[in-house]
């Protein structure tokens, strides 16, 4: 007799899996942190620039040197030299005076604001013609414009982008703290399985999942070991797992392609150490037969052995918990706004994943649910992008504009 | 005196980044091919997935023996076995025959559709009531439905996702040919900068750029390396750019933040062996004072001093380019639709990129803009996402609906 499952919901599972406790810290050189998560609030060590700054190539002046100045009427001032960059200014700006500054340079005492080279007319060695008016601080960057000493400036959890790095090297912060990397080992289960550098024999197929999951938790920022094809034996899995949950912050096991087998692998999780069984069954679609315990502080995920579910369920569940471990999470899920090339029914209760190809009209992006089993590969391969039918909808209509989330 | 720069479009620009040759092809394993570009178009080696599987647990048939069958008026049929997951079926089913199956199983030699175990209920060892009606076909996926023999599956110039890597694996590829990573060599100049591990004396600043471009470049497939910081000397940097330039891809030059240095490079860019000097200055904001120059098959690329302009650039141009050589592009801009929370001008006839910072309202996203100078790190590190204001505009109006790609 099959077992019906009592299916989570999205939200229910999503709920769960932030239950589940950070990973923690480890410090890694700055060229290593680009893509990692900070783990702690980070503030400004001391004040950036430093010190105050020209934003162009001009004059530093007094601005009431130059009130009202203006192509008719400029004011005269006396040069008194060029300012070196990335050097103390050897001079200070007397009323009356003006010092070439080059963008960046450092502004020297005296001057209270630079006007731009554009609006200068060189009259001689001594002197020059300044023909705009400006305002104390025009043209300057003050010492902590960009950043006050004991600001905040990233806080915990933001991964770390091109730009957060900039601003690190520039506050001189050689090493970072980042959650450590999950550990994710992955356990491939069927006996129809054979390695993919293997021909298959008739009734055989290749092993996919180890590889597509392996490269989906990577790019999630996980370490992933593959602890190789098991046959459909109890024993043999049970041995696997509790070896796996040993070295791993997370087990997955993808496959238990049989009824039995699936059974089997909710009995193998909830006889593991200090387990909890969270979830049995999820209401998505394809996803259904999705498997989430707790032993320890390990996580145990039983994924789909159907490649298309398998991944429509890493993308549901196993990144926002690979994200989660690291202190993460997905502020955006990136996509583009498309229209529906035809009606997709829904089951209402659960939520739906239609792949989709995009491709770009006149009128924008249009979306063409791929309409293949979840069994085969190719649909995935075509698809650009997922359209999430929710639970309390019975299909979208053809036409209708769309949210498509990228697959990236 | 100032010379006036010719500005180069967006479109311009992008136009001459595809001039340049893509990298050659180089093979990897197949572990390592995520996120990699394909070199060469992949056509199925074989069928997949190679014989006809059943997609259900249930049993095997001949569609004609439950033609009419329903749960009033079940077919009745003899039980001749079990078939075993990852062998060829050792039976034939004959007229009134039916033999237990599981999904992914080989369909038997006779049989020509399955009937979910659902559907069925069993009268005794040796046989059984089938209570639906099927097609020849259903839940059978045939030898050929995921790949057919020599069908083109992955083309040329595609980005390897976990599911192309899992198709790989399912047809056996564990080598993979893709285009060989950019080798970039970034070189950073200024009498200003001292490299980020120093404490900088009065007019110093930390060298930024070295970092963010090196993160940024790793993060679009590039291998960097830091050719370290060069003083505002022409000798000196015609040297460094030269030593670069031998081992380099692409070379790029970040800094030169005073006029005369910007000239400067210029200069070098065109005294390099098979040298032509394709951009100086382009219609974008920040950004302006951009150059693009080919020497010989070498990418020579000068980009703002300023952090914020020197990453716009980046995204505008170097992500282009190093996607173009590895045979790829983007096709998506990631980024979600938002609005703007006040009015931002913008000149005509060039293309602003506005950095704006991200909130989650009632009705959606909202896109505040970020006013501070491209001089300033804190304003990229504030920001979501970039908003567009195009060259034809004069600016964008406060509720406008806007698309904010985002800056991952």
């Amino acid at each position: 007799m099959k077992s019906f499952l009592t299916l989570k919901s999205v939200e229910g599972v999503l709920a769960l899996i932030r239950t589940f406790a950070p990973l923690d810290t480890e410090k890694v050189p700055l060229s290593e942190a680009a893509g990692r998560w900070l783990a702690e609030d980070w503030h400004a060590p001391e004040d950036l620039p430093g010190f105050d700054r020209s934003t162009v190539d001009g004059w530093a002046v007094h601005a009431r040197d130059v009130f009202g100045a203006s192509e008719g009427a400029p004011a005269l001032l006396e040069c008194v030299g060029d300012l070196s960059m990335g050097k103390m200014p050897g001079l200070i700006i007397e009323e009356g005076q003006a010092a070439r500054i080059l963008t960046g340079g450092m502004l020297p005492e005296g001057a209270d604001c630079v006007v731009m080279v554009e609006h200068s007319r060189p009259v001689s060695d001594t002197l020059v013609e300044l023909v705009r008016s400006q305002a104390p601080g025009d043209h300057v960057i003050y010492k902590d414009d960009d950043a006050a000493k004991g600001a905040l400036l990233i806080p915990a959890g933001r991964r770390l982008r091109p730009q957060e790095i900039g601003l690190l090297a520039a506050l001189g912060q050689t090493e970072v703290p980042v959650r450590r990397r999950p550990r994710v080992v992955i356990v491939s289960t069927g006996d129809e399985l054979v390695p993919c550098s293997e021909k298959p024999a008739p009734g055989q197929v290749r092993d996919v999942n180890s590889h597509s999951l392996a490269a989906f938790c990577r790019a999630a920022g996980a370490e992933v070991e593959l602890a190789g094809l098991v046959r459909d034996d109890v024993a043999l899995l049970r041995e696997t797992i509790g070896r796996a949950r040993e070295k791993a912050d997370v087990v997955l096991v993808s496959g238990g392609s049989s009824a039995g087998m699936r059974d089997h692998t909710v009995d193998i999780f909830t006889s593991m150490p200090e387990s909890e069984l969270l979830v049995h069954g999820a209401a998505i679609s394809p996803g259904k037969p999705f498997i989430l315990a707790r032993s320890g502080e390990k996580c145990l995920m039983g994924l789909p052995g159907h490649v298309g579910a398998a991944l429509v369920t890493a993308r549901a569940f196993l990144l926002p918990l690979l994200l989660h471990l690291q202190g993460g999470e997905e502020k955006f899920r990136p996509g583009v706004r498309a229209r529906l090339t035809r009606a997709m029914a829904s089951a209402q209760g659960r939520r739906d994943y239609v792949r989709v190809r995009l491709s770009r009209t006149e009128e924008g992006w249009a979306a063409e649910p791929i309409l293949l089993p979840s069994g085969l590969m190719s649909g995935l391969v075509h698809a650009d992008a997922i359209v999430i039918c929710p639970e309390n909808s019975e299909g979208l209509y053809a036409g209708e504009e769309v949210w498509a989330e990228l697959l990236a």
